[in-house]
């Protein structure tokens, strides 16, 4: 780790009250057992384990305010835990205390087709949601890869593959149920499309990994699930002429659902893994939303652009089948990728920059990825200017991993640099804090801070996360 | 006024030294001229004038934070000023203290048509704005009627008639150059499309009103211009049937860009000031944004579904002169609307709910105002659910405001009990204020007061807006 941790000396005691009144209120939902410790300190991030003193199975937004109240009261940590897919160390617990498993609120709370929205409680993952409102026509479409719990998803402010045309948790979160630090219960908003009224609560809980806030409930909105859909990939010679491509389907306004990036050691990763035959050059994968003409008018224009900078014929995928085995392809990258070097331990990075700086940005990184001693792959969410890069590491040698975090570096400075981010959707957790204050600057650090101090004045949030106290 | 106003016992001496300390760095831009004071301690809100002790005119963010570190060194109010078209109160200097006009720093900073980007200083017109950057072939969609300023806009999170496909200015505005209350510059976000690099300081601004900083640019989406666009009105015999019409235009997913609806007394007042012959019955007027294809197919699929409503046949306005005719008469409803009682004094009303609620909270207030004394029109962004009635009062009847007052709070209160919004796009100012907390509840209110005392301190950021301190 660039920032070293030394969990031990950062470690807060948990009184014994504390643990006593915890067990008193959630019997057998309540846990020291070491294996569950370690699952709950355990993330998809490259740090070790860090384990919480305990574990608590909530299942409503009360009990989450008991657990509120006794650890502001004692000064214990406490850690709100979904589905553990989080890739910057966010839920390790540094300095010990309570992980707040919130997997058991799974209850669809309500649908309002007329409205398009759904309110549900934290736990209820992206895919069941689909599940459950499969009937009514409608989807949510925000999908980060991983099935996420929507409470993580909106702690991180998730996207994916479909933000280009949806958004990001940020625009799709309309109203939250929130337990405060001090255990009081709020809702940040209604379910109107639109409020000027008072400060946007909702965006401020949107994004802040659990440090300001604990989010039990979540209403989000829903979309027509399209009439017609088409999925194509398309190869070109470089990336410079695959995103060239993306720019000016964006700036012609063609409202294209997905387009995503691969490189050429993506799409051999995918191939091998899924036992696909895609060619192995730079490519773009694509998906169309709309009507069936309308479908149609996009995927024309898009290959009209396309073929102006080099791409290769469109291989369409017009079966759902044929739809879903690209785009699982697609999401299994990062399995895929893994198994270029087994054994191997996986460093991914996440930054995103505006459009027209995508191509340089990346093209430096592949340069000096190139030079590298361990394998790579990238991949993309290419209409957003937003890219991953992972790195297949060694598991043994400090060295590569040493490598891999002055590469890591650079690559998020020359993102900073070019007026963009460094993370575009996995967030901060541990392994970003470095880079926020180089992003945001002393005095918008501040202001942060002071936001934190002010929601949780004893620090007891998923401290030593996002910001320094 | 339902919430009574002392100014005179709420304002704050403003200490000479600060006023000399302005002027010596002002000059001509500084100045305690009745009139210019009496302009600026004015707005189009139903509130009387509240002047400020002095004004000064900033042209640049270095100007801005030298203001803010006098003011709040002498703990003196400071209310940001843009083009004074707010309509709840919101720049009336109840407290005194200086008036800091925005309109000289009207610079559009730099426009990146590649990323559709435009960075402008927070004096800069919408309509500036999109003059300046008409030849790139993009459009800044927000139109909140008044030709308000970008930075006023970000302000009062504004919206419009173009809300219902490309959001508001919550969604719009990707970044701001703010000055805090004790006069450091910060940046809120770069112009990548997403981040998830920290708390969302965008947001908390946008929307802020003033209170919790000063706006001096605004970095925002640009959209292309569709390829074609056109226009259309359809009568009905009913709100009901234009509203359900409404429901299920959106739940389609018809990326319609305008509905706006108006009922009778509306389009009557808009045919005589707009020497118009419309239908005087319910009315729905689109917008439709698109390749000519697309335009043609969404037109296709909204008439399908208003004639199953009882609407009339489509009356197109498909020349550009036609079409500008149409929306200009929209946008002057509330002028037409004055007009229907010369001399009257007007209050607005503005309320958002789930769409699936709206006919219900229109018909039960177009009930009680149907036995009002006074006359009303009522518009609507009603792809959105947000309404607004304009009660045209005898300026010297104090029964006829207190009958406004009460009508204004049993609609709020309807729309707060249907899920919704004591104000979709307007802002809180004054007038909101007391029903932030039925809203929001006294919990959720509390941690906006702990943000605001966060963020400024000494309470010197327009001063006894949103919530009390």
């Amino acid at each position: 780790m660039n920032a070293p941790l030394h969990p031990e000396t950062l470690r807060r005691p948990v009184p014994a009250a504390c643990l006593d009144a915890l067990k008193d209120k959630f019997g057998e939902r309540f846990t020291v057992s070491e294996s569950v410790r370690e699952h709950h300190g355990t993330d998809e991030s490259p740090y070790p384990p860090m384990l919480p003193d305990a574990v608590v199975f909530a299942q409503s937004t009360d009990e989450v305010a008991f657990v509120a109240r006794l650890c502001n009261e004692h000064h214990v940590p406490l850690i709100p835990y979904g589905a553990g897919s989080s890739l910057e160390g966010h839920l390790l617990a540094i300095q010990g205390g309570i992980s707040l498993d919130l997997s058991q609120m799974n209850q669809v709370i309500s649908v309002n087709a007329e409205d398009l929205t759904a309110t549900v409680q934290a736990g209820v993952s992206r895919k069941a949601l689909n599940e459950e409102i499969r009937s009514t026509g409608l989807f949510f479409p925000i999908d980060p890869g991983a099935d996420a719990s929507l409470g993580g998803m909106a702690a991180t402010r998730a996207s994916g593959t479909n933000a280009v045309r949806y958004g990001t948790m940020r625009e799709n979160v309309m109203s939250l149920t929130v337990v405060t630090a001090d255990g009081r219960v709020i809702r940040t908003a209604g379910r109107a499309r639109k409020s000027s009224a008072g400060y946007d609560l909702t965006r401020i809980f949107v994004g802040s990994e659990g440090t300001l806030g604990i989010i039990t409930e979540v209403t989000v909105r829903l979309y027509p699930q399209p009439e017609a859909v088409s999925a194509a990939i398309c190869n070109f010679p470089s990336l410079d002429d695959a995103v060239q491509s993306v720019i000016e389907i964006i700036q012609m306004g063609v409202p294209v659902a997905r387009v995503e990036f691969m490189d050429s050691a993506a799409v051999k990763a995918v191939n091998q893994y899924s036992k696909l035959t895609l060619t192995e050059s730079p490519m773009l994968v694509f998906e169309f939303h709309g009507s069936p003409a309308g479908v149609q008018e996009q995927a024309e224009t898009v290959q009209a652009i396309t073929a102006e900078h080099g791409g290769m014929d469109f291989e369409w995928a017009e079966r759902p089948e044929d739809r879903n085995r690209l785009w699982t392809a697609r999401h299994n990258a990062y399995f895929a990728g893994l198994q270029l070097r087994p054994g191997c331990r996986a460093s991914t990075t996440d930054v995103c920059v505006p459009i027209s700086r995508l191509a340089e940005c990346v093209r430096e990184t592949v340069d000096e990825l190139d030079a590298a001693s361990f394998p790579y792959t990238i991949v993309g969410h290419v209409g957003d200017g937003n890219f991953h890069v992972l790195m297949l590491l060694d598991a043994d040698s400090e060295k590569e991993w040493q490598e891999s975090e002055v590469i890591n570096h650079n690559l998020v400075r020359r993102a900073i640099a070019a007026d963009g981010t460094c993370t575009g959707e996995h967030g901060v957790g541990l392994h970003k804090m470095q880079f926020m204050a180089e992003e945001h600057g002393e005095d918008a650090l501040a202001l942060m801070r002071s936001l934190k101090h002010a929601f949780d004045p004893n620090n007891i949030l998923n401290p030593g996360k996002i910001i320094n106290w």
